[in-house]
Order: structure tokens, then sequence, then C-alpha cells
């Protein structure tokens, strides 16, 4: 079938119908679904600068080049990309240079920060520490916990309004389902187009501009953008909890067109509920160790630090 | 390994933990969470009458038994088992056979409804019908909205407070995830171990003690009792949405065990607010046809007549 507007050779047929779209009409579809999840829920709602966290790859550079976009019309928001330097040989170091190609050549400030400088050792190198010592941790969990540590204290030292990320559907339908699934349904309050229930300020709110756009139409759209030249796995990545759910999911999706959709609608839904439910759960405490904002007497990542040490 | 506590050879390995029951601990084990979900949800408050909808078959067999074990010891309760007979050939009449045996041997008052009495014709007839005319509707339909209209209607009828199912731990995660993954999570608030959100004294609320117990432990309680000879299975039984859900999810249990508890406990912690945001969403209605409360204009069993008629 051709494009549904043009009638030309489509690039795509959209999830949940029956229509084709050529690669001019898909860029379109694809900008405007962002715009107006960005619209309809505010994300740049007295904002005058934002902070994309980046990490080269393609919903990364997807999303920053959407921010970009709309940057380029106001004057007064202004942009930065914010990348976390593992240290993962043969892997961040070739995602760091396409992330520096690519906010060169969209004259985007990229800064870049590395846990080597924050943490004292990369995470090879604390890898390494866990090997020697049979310390059982992810490789995935100290990454997570870094990461977001890092982000969210360099954006507030940024002095950004928003942290936006790459997230698209397919992450927040597994995340909602990885909850559920674990009877960790206060964490899914935390989810969303944007976050930041807390209300403590030395949190900034993340946004995600890509929410209702799938894995499959991001990833549409980086390649016909070329935003990234070859695909890159972290050599860390293994069989976890999140790539079983992926896989169900994507098989219940091939059956079922329009389940992951569902997720989100029916999610999304009662998501004002649970934010009231869940909103004083945890009150936010200052880290003994890095003051940082934390739910404990010692953030996650000074605690994996302690056991790193 | 042998039985937790006395040692002996165990028949079952309870869900989410190492431990072995002997039949005599399971069985007292079994009995007493299907109490425990009686009592904590006030599933018996303010009843002298319970009507239990039976099909003759373990689940509902499970639960008729155990509430009977409820009213043998409190005079001022009274239990009736409704059995709607559908007209399956080869299938429910000889589940019939088992339930009439079952309340002989219990001295359970049975009544036993017919889709032929109430509604012209049998399942086997209907079905028939559609064949002939190219009648796309799938037999769990027809079933599914006769005999929840028959059940609340007679179980009104004979003045009952209650309505027991046998509905499991297992059902109850199908149905949540079914209505999840289709979008319908305003049909989730009418789920929970008593229903009755709808503030309309014609519909009968419906209790499920079984509620927190899974399949496996039914099936097992079921067998150890000797309720039911032999398993039939209903000849319209097809590769329904259920099923696919069912599979995923016991797939899921298999590899990453407490996944269906997590996804009830979950359920159970949200349902209040389900309840408070969908509590008005369908005001109800006078069939105007046969006058049985509903949410449109004329009730889901006389639409399905009209088009089999």
């Amino acid at each position: 079938m051709p494009c549904k507007n043009c009638s030309i050779n489509p690039v795509i047929e959209l999830p949940n119908s029956n229509v084709n779209l050529c690669k001019n009409c898909f860029i379109k579809y694809f900008e405007s679904k962002a715009f107006k999840t960005i619209r309809q829920y505010n994300l740049l709602e007295d904002s005058n600068s934002i902070a994309v966290g980046i990490s080269g790859g393609k919903d990364s550079l997807t999303v920053l080049y959407i921010l970009n976009k709309i940057a380029s019309t106001r004057k007064n928001l202004k942009l930065i990309a914010i990348l976390i330097d593992e240290g993962i040989h043969d892997y961040r170091d070739i995602t760091i240079e396409n992330a520096k190609r690519f906010c060169k050549e969209n004259k985007i400030e990229l800064k870049i920060y590395s846990y080597k400088d924050e943490f004292g050792k990369s995470l090879d190198e604390f890898l390494k520490i866990m090997n020697d010592r049979k310390i059982k941790l992810k490789a995935c969990t100290i990454c997570g916990v870094f990461r977001r540590y890092l982000l969210n204290k360099k954006a507030r030292e940024l002095k950004v309004n928003k942290l936006a990320t790459g997230h698209n559907l397919d992450d927040e339908a597994q995340a909602i389902l990885m909850n559920q699934f674990k009877g960790n349904i206060d964490v899914s309050a935390r989810l969303g187009p944007i976050t930041g229930i807390i209300k403590d300020k030395r949190f900034i709110p993340r946004i995600k501009p890509l929410y209702f756009l799938t894995e499959k139409e991001v990833a549409t759209y980086a390649f016909l953008k070329k935003f990234v030249d070859k695909y890159c796995e972290c050599p860390n990545a293994e069989e976890s909890y999140r790539i079983a759910v992926r896989d169900m999911l994507n098989e219940f999706e091939n059956r079922y067109p329009g389940s992951k959709h569902a997720i989100i609608n029916s999610f999304i839904e009662i998501l004002p509920n649970l934010k009231e439910k869940f909103k004083n759960v945890n009150s936010i405490k200052d880290c003994k160790i890095c003051n940082e904002p934390c739910s404990s007497d010692v953030c996650k990542a000074c605690e994996l630090l302690e056991k790193l040490r």
C-alpha cells in the first residue's frame, strides 16, 4: 500500500492502523506527535533552559533534535546536552564520538561528565573490582543509579528547569509492567510524560517528549535522519528482567496490535490518582555523605560507592 | 523436601516460597487463606443468605464447599447453589450430574436454570442458528452475557444478599491484564474480592472467597477432596484472548515466581482509587425489553437475543 497522503513508496506502516507513510509524511507525523505531547503535557512550561540527557544513541539524539527544532524558533529557550561517560570501552567511546559530531553539526552545547572524574573510577574499573571481590551486583544496577544521580546533580548545577530524556512508548510500557509484576506500583507513580511529583527543588523534573512514540517509530525516524551510523550494544547488556518483559510485550503486540498503546493509555488514565495516592510516601532527606536529596539516610549512589570502595 | 510442619511426604510446593506441605497441612493452609479473605474483605457482612454460582467444576465446588463449612457453623447463614445449564451436549450434562451428586452429599439446595427455559433455546441451538445464518459471534461471548444475566436475576429473585463465584487468583490476574492490554481500565474497577460498586439494589454484590488462591492451589484442593471425577473441557473453548494472556502469565510466573501475586497486590493497592474514579461512569437504566438493570437502553442479553431471533 502506498503512502496515505501522497501515494508514493512508503517507509513505514503506522502501529494500530493500516496507514502507510512515505519518508516526508512520516517525518511530519513523527514531529507533530512529539510536539503535541510537549504541548498537551506542558513539558516546556515555565522553562527557559533544558538539559537533554544523551548517550549518542538513536532515542536521545532524536529527542535532542526535536527539542532543538523548538529552541531554534524560541529565542528564550536554551538547550544543553549532557552526556554521562560511564567509561565502557569499545561502546561508550564510540557513541560519544557520535554525540560530539551531532552536537557540533547542530550547534548544541555538549557537557560530558565521567564516572572516573565524579566517582574516582570508570564502570569498567568498578566491574573489575566486583569481579575480583565477587560482589554480586549487576552492571545495569550500578549504571542506572550512578547515571540518574549524575544527570540530576549536573542538571541542577547547570540551573536548567527541566531534564529531557529519550524514553519512548516501549520503554514506558515495559517500566509499567515491570513495576506491576514486581508489586512496586508506588514506583510507577514517578512515571509519565513529566515526572517530579516529589516537591523538592533539588530534583529537576524530567520530561519525555517521545512518550507516545514507539521504539519502532523512533528507530525509523533516527534512521531516516541518519542520526546514528551503526548500532552499538552495551557489552554489559545481559538477559535482564527488562528484556524478558520487552520480549513478552513485543510478542503480544505482534499478535494483538495496539497492546502497548492500550497499556500506556490505561496508565495515563489512572496516573493522576497514582500521583495523588503516593505523593507523600517518601519524605526527602539529605544524604549524610554527599548531601544530595534522597529517601534514606544515605543515597543509593553513596551506598553503592561504599560497597565498591 | 518434606512438609514444613510435620515432616511427612508433601503434596504441594507453595507459590513464591520454598515451603512444601503435606495433604492435611495444605488443606488447613488453603481453608484458612479463604477464611481470611472472607474476614478481611467482609465478604459475608450483613448476609444471611448466599447464592453460589456453580458449574460442577473444581473452582465452583471448592468455593461452595468452603462456604458450606462456614454455613454449617452459623445457623443464620443460608446457602443455595445456582447452576446455569447452557445446554452444551457432552459437557454441561456431565458437570450437572457432578454438581447434583456434590450438593446431595453435602445437603446443599441446588437450583438449576436453563437457557432453554429462560431464553427459549439451548446454547447448542443458538450456535446452530449462528452457524446457519453466518452470524459472527463467539460462543464464549454469548455464554458470558447470558450466564451473568441469569445469575444476577435468579440470585435477586431468591432474595440472597450475595452471589459467590469460584474465581481464583489466576482468573483475576488474567482479567486485570486483559482490561489493561485492551485499554479498558474502567472495567477493572468492577473487579476485586467483592464487586458491586454500582449502587443499584438490583445488582447482587458478587464475592470471590478464592481471590488470593492460585489456580494450582484450587486444583490441588479440589483433587485432594475428590470434588471432581474427571476433567471436562467445554467443546466451544477456543483460542481466545484470555488463553493467550493466561499462557503468557504462566510462562512469566515460571520464570519469575511471584508475578501473579504481585499483579494482584498492585491491583488491590489501587482498587479503592479505581472504584472512586469510575463510580459514576455508567448510570443505570431499565432495559426496555426485559426491565433488568443495564447501562444502555437495552441490556446486553436482550441485544443478543434480538440478533439470534
